[in-house]
């Protein structure tokens, strides 16, 4: 086990990506000096936040001495193998593997499609061809289908795996677990309605009922409305 | 070392996440049998095929007597635990984490926006709020946009830190390497113009020269255009 202390994190308070930060970091007894970003304000695209992202996401998490370390997969791999208890990937080869999949359907294939900079660019008319943008009904309709989309595979597979268990993979809770609690975060501050996902719910409930989980929700966060 | 043979890909020739799991497998010493999944003719959304992969993604990696593994980077950690030699991970913790985040700019960041699923979703008219569809014109737009995004930022970052060498991390291919030769041949393919990568490009040179990359080559597979 590295000895990691004096940890900051970049962060803002609805970030779906920091959330996922912010409950490994619980579960696993480490804490970080936040750092916030305001993403509304469009402070991560600043000339000093883009020295520490250049792509302008966050997270962005920083050990002192070490380059930052970005993407909250690679983040959640790092604290990890930095600190193993308790570990939030099974022991086992193919669990390991379940497990980095389903956090895969999430955080690759779901989430980057209904960040700000996507909303940015159908803004922009570059993607409809109209150069008349996107509003807000249509936004919403976007992301909608990606939330549905994923959340309904990831739902398939977990009602009908049976390596599923009080969650996302077993009875403990894994980066699975993690990514889908970040993503379901998302589709409530959103609003958004997404068809029946009894498996999720029920892990969810499990989930919510953690500490760890509860503490990083996002309305429990520096920054977000009273 | 687990003993891993058998596999069976389930794979098409130009898709960018299963080039990364033949070259993961070619720099290992390692064979799958491979069953050509036509996504032009929408094959990946058979009912056949969402039995082994719900959300109809590609590639999927199935060892016999185990569940698909789906999802690329997955599969890349997957195929580095069961045979650790060569590896594809730095061996100290803060490269690993380098390594996983140059590869998550590209796989979670960058990838995921210029999918076939999201022209489909574009053309709805679900995101222009238009309804009248996207045109080559406008796709190519959108494809460009999100590429040279994607492969700036990763430029900045490879040009200007201290541990990029022949490679994207020192001096051997990693699964950095193999995600950005994967986006690389897909901006070849798809014939997209990006701002110069002098530094993505000495290290692509690295890649191409080596027989694990060359014959992952789409052009090089079963089912592409003589």
């Amino acid at each position: 086990m590295a000895d990691i202390s004096g940890l900051e994190l970049y962060a803002f308070w609805r970030s779906s990506a920091t959330f996922r930060v912010r409950v490994a970091l619980n579960l696993k007894g480490l804490t970080a000096h936040e750092h916030f970003i305001n993403m509304d304000a469009g402070e991560q695209r600043s000339a000093a936040y883009l020295k520490i992202n250049p792509l302008g996401g966050i997270p962005s998490l920083v050990e002192p001495g070490h380059a930052p370390i970005t993407q909250s997969l690679a983040i959640l791999e790092f604290l990890e193998e930095a600190q193993p208890t308790p570990p939030l990937l099974p022991s086992d080869l193919h669990g390991r593997a379940r497990v980095r999949s389903l956090a895969g359907m999430l955080v690759s294939d779901t989430h980057p499609l209904i960040t700000p900079r996507v909303r940015k660019q159908l803004a922009s008319g570059n993607g409809s061809g109209s150069g008349n943008g996107i509003d807000d009904a249509a936004w919403k309709a976007w992301q909608t289908h990606w939330f549905s989309t994923g959340l309904a595979a990831l739902e398939q597979r977990l009602a009908t795996e049976a390596d599923t268990g009080d969650f996302c993979h077993g009875d403990q809770p894994t980066m699975a677990d993690i990514c889908l609690a970040s993503i379901m975060s998302m589709v409530q501050v959103l609003k958004i309605s997404i068809p029946a996902t009894r498996t999720i719910d029920r892990i969810m409930a499990h989930c919510n009922a953690l500490d760890a989980f509860a503490r990083a929700q996002p309305a429990r966060q520096a920054g977000a409305p009273a």
